[in-house]
């Protein structure tokens, strides 16, 4: 079990809230890709934008220590001084995202390596291997320089660890150092091979270990790779990269322990278990990239939104990261038409964000990024995006309330874990096409339609808040959560679980007994059998015990049910043995909202439009109407809460 | 030339039909992965389901071994022993399949390597290079103890020799050690460098070799590899594994001759020449998968077996791995109907299988198979599964009479050959899009949608008697094969070839003088030129030379002929310059067996439905009619032969 | 700067001219393949076809040394001799494309490693890396050898110096060697660390080198590599296969110094910079294989063609390989009907060529490229292949007057750039899916359409002598030849710029100031935002000044100008901004051509129908008129010039 959440901001993140006039506005900010003439327009042209808040530095360590050791500042003073005398705030970054390339010259055991054994090499960023005692000492030398430099400036509000931890390859490494460390990470949580054994089921396949030293990293092998191996990989990889970013964090503590910390999340990935992680920063940062193509980008920022605010326990959080306009890393990058940046960062403060920063304030001129667009374009200020982005920092200064307002409680939430997402998309499954994201999206969204606010959950969350229990395919549980769903319902709750759900502990072994064998009671039925359909859909064959039919099957199991309705103890547990199209379950949920008494956030919204509410320090609501089509942000005085 | 196929089943096989019922009913058990309370349960269940005989220690490498030479067979002895006493035949495993961890650990070069260089590693099974010495000595070592632990035991029935070769990765190394074999093997095959250099054309692309230790296995290169090496490449791959096989056979024969041996083949796979090694075995042992969102699927299971009886000239065989529903390992996993497993099994038997096994006995709690189904699946006894499976094992008991019963002699043949497999799906062709299987299933569906028996034949059968025979795509022939073809019709019989046939010999150089050169006289034409067509399909220039035009080209070659005929001597030779399509396959078939006097199973069977026949040890033809759609099966007593 | 193009062939090239009655006919010859009685044919079939040119012995290296420096060209001097008794001229081959065995078993350092560190093996062809010192030794050592034997042998008439350079892998190596050569290559381009930091943007992404050897070639790594790391390795590749070329070549110019040599180009590859390559040659030559299942095939010659012309300044240039029918290596291979080979012949000639070989005399029996059609086929001479040889042979000697005459100038030009194509195609743009090539050919095509004659130029060359110059894709651009475009609009020239032009600098660094800064003022326009569509298009949003807009944007852009028109000094600037569809883009080129007087070659042609002319040297002007749908060929005597 998770400790519970604070569900007040530390006294850190108030200091830093004293930094700011408003929701914190501005970008990631790489001074050291300019000349000074270029220095003096960016501080003209902050002014006017009304920035607040930069992020500085993130890609610093090699300018910091260009040989080993030879740490310097210098070229960084300049910059801090300059905006501490502006009054704009500091989000500094420890730097140790990217090491220079002595670091892999010096040391390329500090390169990580694919399962297939290839080792990548520098050219690129975060080309490190997490598991490297060489790279971590380097990265915690650089901080406690630099924290030690540092301590006390006055521009310095917020200290952002790393970067993007887990984006691209550093989530995984095979090398022989993270194989040892995989190991390690083993015996310290089974204690005996016996344990290890027992949790792997590895008596199928002659996979009984012997030795400790007989384990690897699930490496290319001739077939499929052992799951409950596989599983444990990805808590390692997580907590690998949790080390590396708390190794860090313990020297800020140490050399600056008024500043609060943050590192920014990238779109919702599967990589880290973010409940854990969140648990050790001081406030989430998010980066947010919805693709200007895909017709439910909107959707999906509200959702990754969701979770955002959902890791501390409803917390506001910051929107670290976004495009003004298009991003140059999908294979073809649409633009951001008019208005649709200002609708997208509304968008994200009503659902709880306490800043809105870009990627990056002016555009570079060289690089991988150069065509990611910027604050300031390649074209300069007299431009389409350099006007919005003036009008929109202008425009926030304008709400200095909402800067740490609550966001207002919902009545729904929906169930996330990490874990199960791992195991859900192991492969040999009954289907590989189920993926968690999409299931989650997929549930999500008729509430979102509906402008119904839903948290975002994990296992351990205080379920008694809601009336409303979203848990898609929650294929790996343990008994233990799985009672406490259970208790849920008959306390009052109503649930609705989808398929392939309550199949297997958290070793990837099957709850035996007929599926879903921890949630049969409560679900008043059993799946005899998985029945995937050639249309590459899910099918199931359920057999009522206790529940009653809502939806039958079509084709080969026709008439058989499909979605099921129990009621139990003083509430009612739906079960979905397959996934309806959207207009269905979009009625399907309106149905099950309106007997759980779950409303949009307004009444009478028109289609297409949505409402969230925050909730001032002097206890004044406001509602934020956003229509996705026209683009328009409407900010609303409520009742007082 | 391989020598004559036994007609007769051994006499050690004989004594396997001794410790059977009748057809033998059961399937694989892995007890090492339960309790002993479990185990208690298995007893009663098998004894519900009239289970004859089990598969045992598959996987039993690292149980019985689990550090290097600490071999006990403690864990298996009361399973062995109960069986007997329960009068379960025992196909025993001689547990090579999979080793344990420390193989790997303490001699990682016997991990199988890719082409490209890639080192498998353990994790999943069959983690190991066919060439190592170091992998045979621990195999051979196991088997020893094994064979002088359980010999005369009564449970006993049967040995099962390692498992599913050629599956996985298993089939192919690029180690060093595979390279040194490799080279042993060329200089055994072709004596002098000169002899190799001539059968490879080393001359095209100064390829000369001038020392044995120049050659490689073909590994990634910038091009197309040598074809003549790639085709020795698969042939040694082969080789070695069938050397690994017999060094296994080699032990059980000195320890326990008189019990018989089998090994299980895959999915007719083209990794292994199964003509060759069907002849070191005592029986056919046939793993077979139809897929249930396959609607080509039955047709495919009836192809497959009828290759499982050509193996060994049409003595039965044991179907000795089924799913009794959904597999585990494919994307999207369809379930089996009721019926359909009833369907599969009795088809399985009217095509020649002695015994009908399942993978698995108990449905597995971990691991990567958990989810493929089994006689007792995770929900227990109390299933549509385990009651199928009970009715089925009762049912065969019904008839001990067909157990042993011949397949009864069909009029037609198929021409299938490994060799010619591997050069005609090599790459730098007129077209890539060829596929041997695919060609051979689709001459074989016009025969088998009408009920007619064929046989599948290798180059040496005895062609005497057959009617009609089908070679598709005989692309690599030797001059003899063809010869032997040739005087198959002179002296009567209907040969239906088709295109991209005697091409090339067995080294893949071009029998020069006019395409197909040998076979020019036989079928009475020249093929000019190739022509495929920008559809994809198959198209070529044909020059009459005595053959008649019975179908034309569309288009480009509008009017040219396209299939041809050509009596000549006492018979016929059919020639198909293009593929028609399945209806004008199925007319065009039909008018060749009328011609050739080769008739249906049973006259007037309805569109669907199949019969086929095997003759008791006394006489009596029953005819087992299968309707593929109702999934109803009919055993009918015929006319005594 | 590139040196002025020679504009009149060289003396060793007239040298050349002497020694061939007509246009050269005839293909590779590999005698090696074939025992004696089968050269006693070829010499017969040579005469009946009226071969004059033959290539010998470009895979010859492990015949004539099998083992390391016991060179023997005695399998090669009787050939030699008969050719010259024979008449037919002998392009002799350095023999260095493919080294024997041995090599690579002696130095397995020579082989090439991709990019993920796969290193690749013999069994196919080119598997050395450039950069190797251990190839380039044995590499000259063979050419010195040869030339010494074969100096002022009266077959000998041309030198070919390895083959198709750049194909296959050949062209980029990841080695240690090649890593060492290529920071090599980087300290001789950049003189400082300072310098290489500056270009390649390295304060981005912490990617600041502090030594020499922290630069690797762009191996795998976690995002996307330094964009101007990888165009530099590009040029670095170029440069490295020029250097292999270069020391061969001075090898000949020492001791055969009246001997004009060549090497093949392949189908117009990225790989090498052909403008700067063909400096280097006496003649250019080129291997040509359009798809006959490609309805742009012939077109696609056309350009290739057009290209080979451009890279000696509107030199003849020889085809030194096609195919008479069809080839092996792609999928699925079409053959070539009666009549295209013919057609294809002439329209190679048509475009500039003064000879037509092919690939090769012929068919092997054996090896990769055994389905590759050849002069002689597999079924002898008695095919239509043959057949329709010879009555090309026959036909070429009609016209000595062709050998050497000069192409037509043309009025109108397409700008091509190699290493702007490396840079237009790297990763991390606004959208990947744009293709020079495709470009290059979708601009082309309206011209050709029209069967107006169009050169291509690279960046350095004379425009003065064209009234239309059409520049696709111009990505990245000096400001001088920026400047020189511009100067050619103001003296009078129209130009027709495509988007993504004048983006960045020869270091992939954004030229600031606004899209397209260095062609704002000659366009009279500004690209505010690219705009890539859903559909996978470009569109672009553009603000006028000065220029007026001719075609306007639908959709989401709708009313903005697509397509432009600016009067400019003497001339006009086009600019397209988006891609009109075929149709409307020859609307569109047929009106700029109207504008800038650019005609047809013939008038009144049908649709259709091509024709080019060539110069003979007493000034007659030969018409070739092609029709590519009914394989017709006339040449047309035309006016004096």
């Amino acid at each position: 079990m998770r400790p519970s959440q604070p569900s007040v901001p530390p006294a850190r993140l108030r200091l830093l809230h004293t930094r700011l006039p408003a929701p914190g506005f501005g970008g990631d900010y790489n001074p050291e890709q300019w000349p000074p003439e270029v220095h003096a327009e960016d501080a003209e042209l902050m002014k006017a934008a009304g920035v607040s808040l930069v992020t500085l530095g993130i890609f610093g360590w090699a300018t910091s220590e260009p040989t080993p050791g030879a740490h310097d500042f210098g070229w960084l003073d300049p910059h801090m001084d300059s905006l501490a005398d502006a009054g704009i705030a500091v989000c500094l970054a420890t730097m140790t995202a990217s090491p220079p390339p002595w670091l892999a010259r010096r040391h390329p055991e500090t390169l990580p390596v694919l399962d297939d054994g290839t080792r990548l090499h520098p050219g690129s960023r975060q080309h490190w291997c997490p598991s490297s005692p060489v790279y971590r000492t380097h990265a915690v030398r650089l901080v406690e320089r630099l924290a030690t430099h540092y301590a006390g400036h006055p521009a310095l509000a917020l200290w952002h660890i790393n970067n993007e931890y887990g984006c691209h390859i550093s989530r995984h490494c095979h090398c022989e150092v993270s194989t040892a460390a995989f190991r390690a990470w083993l015996r310290e949580r089974y204690g005996t091979l016996d344990a290890l054994n027992s949790a792997w089921s590895t008596d199928f396949w002659s996979q009984r270990y012997a030795a400790w030293d007989e384990i690897h990293t699930p490496r290319a092998a001739p077939s499929f790779r052992n799951p409950a191996q596989q599983l444990d990989y990805q808590r390692f990889s997580s907590d690998e990269l949790l080390a590396c970013y708390r190794a860090e964090r313990a020297v800020l503590a140490r050399l600056t322990p008024d500043t609060p910390v943050t590192t920014n999340f990238v779109p919702v990935a599967k990589t880290l278990d973010l409940f854990t992680w969140a648990r050790e920063l001081d406030v989430v940062s998010y980066d947010s990239y919805p693709d200007p193509h895909d017709p439910d980008a909107a959707h999906r920022a509200a959702f990754s939104y969701d979770v955002m605010r959902g890791l501390r326990d409803g917390q506001p959080w910051l929107l670290l990261e976004q495009a003004p306009g298009a991003v140059n890393w999908r294979p073809h990058n649409g633009r951001k038409p008019p208005g649709r940046m200002r609708h997208d960062t509304w968008q994200a403060i009503a659902h709880g964000a306490d800043a809105a920063l870009f990627f990056q304030w002016r555009q570079s001129r060289g690089g991988a990024e150069k065509f990611h667009s910027a604050m300031v374009p390649h074209g300069g200020p007299g431009t389409r995006t350099f006007r919005e982005v003036t009008e929109l920092g202008r425009e926030l200064r304008k709400y200095p309330e909402l800067l740490g307002a609550r966001p207002a409680p919902a009545d729904a939430a929906l169930l996330l874990d990490w874990p199960n997402w791992w195991a859900l998309e192991l492969d040999a499954h009954p289907s590989t096409r189920l993926s968690y994201l999409d299931a989650a999206l997929a549930h999500h969204k008729p509430l979102y339609d509906a402008s119904v606010a839903c948290d975002i959950v994990p296992t351990d969350a205080d379920l008694t808040r809601y009336r409303l229990l979203l848990v898609p395919h929650l294929y790996a549980v343990s008994e233990e959560t799985a009672a406490r769903l259970t208790r849920y319902v008959h306390d009052g709750g109503t649930l609705v679980l989808s398929y392939f759900s309550g199949i297997v502990d958290e070793h990837d072994r099957v709850h035996l007994g007929g599926y879903p064998a921890p949630f049969r009671e409560v679900l008043g039925l059993c799946v005899e059998e998985f029945a995937p359909r050639p249309d590459g859909s899910w099918a199931e064959v359920i057999r009522l015990e206790g529940a009653e039919a809502v939806m039958a099957f079509e084709g080969e199991l026709d008439g058989l049910p499909a979605v099921t309705r129990h009621a139990y103890g003083a509430g009612t547990a739906w079960y979905l043995g397959m996934l309806p199209g959207p207009p269905a379950l979009r009625t399907l949920l309106d149905r099950i909202r309106a007997e759980a008494r779950v409303h949009p956030v307004l009444p009478d919204l028109p289609d297409g439009v949505q409402a969230r509410t925050r909730i001032t320090a002097d206890g004044r609501s406001l509602h934020i109407v956003l229509d996705e089509r026209a683009l328009t942000v409407d900010v609303r005085e409520g009742d007082r809460r």
